[in-house]
């Protein structure tokens, strides 16, 4: 039994992450003393309007790109709303293609363009978990607007071609010269694994949410490339260039460009670390428990995420117990929409239905120790 | 001169608020300890998902509402973007009635309104700065589905008459059986100085926005009646009951709970206190600058607001001599929506367009002294 001031073992850095003591330190300031509001003429008005233009800098720097495209939201679920909606709004009849296994913040936001009138494709991804840049390009119609493609999954941590798309893309732009297809990826898990040089993967709108980078939560951004034509979809004074209504959120702006930076300087190194550990407790897995299968591709994987199907196992009474043993980790994944059962539609989507409801997430992160992975190992026999 | 470690004054209240000490207290442990995704099935999740129920009560109790009809959102202005968008989502003709003295993330909704096809009626205010129910009840037909009317103007501090338009559409709804009028207000300036019985006020929707009342930046909420017909805005995971999707902002939360406590406990107190200092300081300007008038009604005014017009001055010139002399103020408010020039729109709605210009406001808070007030009226004259 899980006893008397044992360390819990959280392994749901994917549902979300603590906020680093640097980036609360760095936050504190905004809260009681830089206070004023960033549209105000006098002197602390013009501070905080600075520490704003910093904190844009500080993520644009990571990000390749100009501080006049980075637009901080109040999630990564609404930076997702705002590219989907904001890019279809100004056309009639738009054409919005994207993948079967992204996050409900993407496909939700799709439903809601269907009921405006316009057409989605929702491409099917491999038994890998992984989407092919052909499919998607042979999905592009002369009416497409927007590709929306994960760069990594939420469950199962798979990463997406997006540079292949990206080309894809290129080429239609250049075979169509009237298209206007806008291309955007959700990099809110990829972030504290994946270099996100937008330039170099080639997109023109990319998500981020605080809330998984060891950030605040409550913030979001999306940047937005320079001469993309999107509109608002929350309106008001006009804050963030006019995309962005609402009086800027500036403890949760500075403690946003701080953690993207702490997670992008420890990127490489921590990766290196997870993947050891990753591959670690997907063997330890592989040898207790012979019928398990691990869910989407090994290699083309997130450093930080284990999915295995355990078949015949109910995985939500799984994750209860598990819990009572000092276990956090999930099924499937913490964003399940209202209408959605306990099933996982990643998991069907990758041909594993049987799997849907049998299926333990394992995400690590910076607290995560191989004596951890040790002991989940040996409470994870007693409980299956 | 303003010099060497002599104490600014503040008098941007109505701008935004610092945090409240107790407020950030309440706040600390939901940043690295209390951090788990409320959605989430183990005992940190369902910690996290209590304190966010508690919070909703705490709200709730205040509102004298049950707290399955708070609904928390990342700003006042998502609050009334929601109210709106979200109540009009649902019809084909809408018809929507606000006032011309409304905040821009109302009057700039309604725009996104007519252009999605519906139909906004915008009802003058009197010299006063107040709309008369009569003129609100006159506007209403029969496709109207919402009306909208602050509940003290962010720029003169007026107090508008929500009990009496609220049984305006009660008599129209007893008229016209299949009547679906909503009735919205936007609280987040009347927060601190009114009491919000959303029973008592007889509104079906009311936004409250952290910013305004010592509490943290980026989160908002909104009272939405049980029974009223609103869709959300933003898609994806389904939190809020299915209306604001988004990893809910936990420290947000808590803090906003918090400091709508405190800042409801102190009210009466806090309103006594300053509807001395306002008004010393109106007879103190009236005085010393005949030619001045207070722009707005002086009794039906939020305790904390003095907007005075200043025949002939600069007034974003002189907010800046201000700001060298030691004082944060403003001039209009400090929400201008971008396509906006320098004049108040809600000076001009009371007919002092020629004020627009040249008129200061001054807004009260929690730190606001008589010393405060004397100080003011020595560095006043030097400035203007």
């Amino acid at each position: 039994m899980y006893c008397c001031g044992m360390k819990r073992l959280y392994f749901d850095y994917a549902a979300t992450t603590p906020i680093d003591a640097r980036v609360v330190k760095a936050m504190r300031p905004f809260f009681s003393k830089k206070f004023a509001n960033a549209t105000a003429l006098y002197k602390e008005g013009v501070e905080v309007k600075q520490a704003l233009t910093d904190a844009r800098k500080q993520v644009a720097a990571i990000l390749n790109a100009s501080y006049k495209e980075v637009f901080f939201t109040g999630s990564g679920t609404e930076a997702n709303n705002l590219a989907i909606l904001g890019v279809i709004g100004r056309y009639a009849h738009p054409h919005v293609v994207t993948t079967t296994i992204e996050h409900p913040s993407v496909l939700e936001v799709c439903k809601e363009v269907e009921r405006r009138g316009g057409e989605v494709t929702v491409v099917p991804v491999d038994e890998r978990g992984v989407v092919s840049a052909r499919s998607i390009a042979e999905s592009l119609k002369e009416n497409t607007v927007l590709v929306s493609v994960m760069c990594a999954n939420n469950e199962i941590g798979t990463i997406q071609p997006l540079k292949e798309i990206a080309k894809k893309i290129r080429e239609h732009r250049k075979k169509y010269l009237h298209s206007k297809i806008v291309f955007h990826t959700d990099a809110s898990q990829a972030a504290n694994y994946l270099p996100l040089n937008v330039a170099s993967l080639g997109v023109d709108l990319l998500t981020l949410d605080g809330s998984k980078i060891y950030g605040p939560k409550g913030v979001g951004m999306l940047y937005v490339k320079n001469g993309t034509d999107i509109s608002p979809i929350l309106f008001g004074g006009g804050q963030e260039g006019g995309i962005r209504s609402g009086t800027e959120n500036m403890a949760g702006v500075v403690g946003f460009a701080k953690a993207f930076s702490i997670t992008d300087e420890s990127r490489e190194k921590e990766s290196k670390r997870l993947l050891v550990l990753r591959d670690m407790l997907i063997e330890k897995i592989a040898k207790a428990f012979p019928s398990s299968t691990l869910n989407g591709d090994q290699s083309e994987r997130l450093v930080n995420n284990v999915n295995v199907c355990f078949p015949g196992v109910d995985a939500e009474f799984v994750v209860i117990k598990l819990d009572v043993e000092g276990v956090a980790c999930s099924y499937s994944s913490s964003c399940r929409t209202l209408s959605e059962n306990n099933r996982s539609y990643v998991l069907e989507a990758i041909g594993r239905g049987c799997c849907a409801e049998s299926s333990l997430r394992f995400t690590l992160g910076r607290a995560t120790t191989a004596k951890d992975i040790d002991r989940l190992m040996k409470i994870l026999p007693r409980v299956l």
